[in-house]
């Protein structure tokens, strides 16, 4: 059955108000209404966004505006990461086309989650996701903008939402990501106890090679819960 | 077979310079470098175009006006009308998809025909091609720009072309079951050491629940490794 929760569109650090307005239009274009906006840089709302939008305005009147990219994606299951290169990552990567099947298969809400224009997503963001994004573009010339990111996702997104899917409706939805986030900030205080991380200056990087791992499986609640109540036994004084 | 002609771009008394500069963008996105142009509004070369187009400054250079459209696509074996709205015409109608098959198995050039950018292409203009491509947008917001076509257009025909597509091969495959196995048996000696598996009786069942969850990420061996320096961390002595 096609899951009847459209995907959510991300827009990380956006620059330019008429980028967020040219999305916007992008995202309606082909069906998609709900944009969530973390940290805009130069505040929200914008200006500049409305006119660029083209009548898609009551998109942008709707955006949410997040502090953090794991605020905004906290009660979604699948969380793409798109990305123009491939950098040294350890996480699927798919094509617009792969990610809108999954995303119509899959039980859940689903993110799709656009960088900054100029930079795109740090390693930082990219580790919060499941999978990376990749549109399969001209290697030579991937200078892709914003806007026209976006209208391939959702175009591919629309493509396939009249199509017949197959089911999946006996397997459990992964887990929203703000339970994912719960289970790893107690493995962290918990690793922290142990001296784990050390030297201190590489905490930051072991930090992100265990989110890596740890968003890989997918887990639903259940077994979020089993691991968290693994990780509470490993608290505890032992029996010697 | 492949056809190994790319399809060229032609756009019909466009407008504005920049449109132009970000349909050329657009086209060397997915590969595509042939622009023809039916007499511009505002002549030819046009300084806006350059700007906008980001690189792909070479397609404008070498783009090729023309007086009327029956001229640009006078070598065209099959002529693909764009248009948002389908009037009362008597042609086939394809998707951005089907075209792209059609451009890629058939023999001979083929051309993507885009018209002016407030009021679309004419009837005289669809009535020079085979058949009219219409992209399938939201019925109730189809407006979708110059760029934003030219790219979708692009894009199918790019994913057809074979160019690189993004891959999984430069993942790591999963760990050997042996190295799954030997985690697998290091976090349930360390949850015996604290009296996790509680009522004993439940235990094979309990352990049978950590297994399935993690045997189901798939983890290669560089992250089965992190993994077992965590366990070990964690059967160490606290530092209180």
């Amino acid at each position: 059955m096609n899951n009847p929760l459209p995907p959510v569109i991300v827009l990380v650090r956006p620059q330019l108000g008429e980028n967020i307005g040219k999305a916007a239009r992008a995202m309606l274009n082909f069906g998609l209404t709900e944009m969530r906006l973390v940290t805009p840089r130069d505040g929200w709302p914008n200006p500049d966004a409305g006119p660029a939008a083209a009548g898609a305005d009551f998109i942008l009147d709707k955006a949410e505006v997040y502090e953090t990219l794991a605020d905004a994606v906290a009660d979604c299951a699948h969380v793409y990461a798109t990305t123009v290169r491939k950098r040294g990552v350890t996480k699927p990567v798919v094509t617009p086309e792969e990610a809108a099947r999954e995303i119509h298969t899959a039980p859940g809400r689903s993110a799709y989650v656009f960088g900054p224009e100029r930079s795109g997503l740090e390693t930082e963001d990219v580790a919060l996701a499941r999978k990376i994004l990749t549109v399969p573009i001209n290697p030579e010339f991937g200078s892709l903008n914003l806007a026209q990111a976006v209208i391939l996702c959702a175009y591919e997104w629309s493509k396939q939402a009249g199509l017949e899917q197959p089911t999946v409706t006996d397997l459990l939805e992964p887990a929203p990501q703000l339970e994912l986030e719960g289970m790893i900030d107690q493995l962290n205080t918990l690793l922290e106890k142990v001296g784990y991380f050390f030297p201190p200056d590489r905490a930051p990087a072991t930090k992100l090679t265990l989110r890596n791992l740890l968003t890989k499986p997918g887990w639903n609640h259940l077994e979020v819960r089993t691991l968290r109540g693994v990780l509470s036994h490993l608290n505890r004084p032992r029996e010697r």
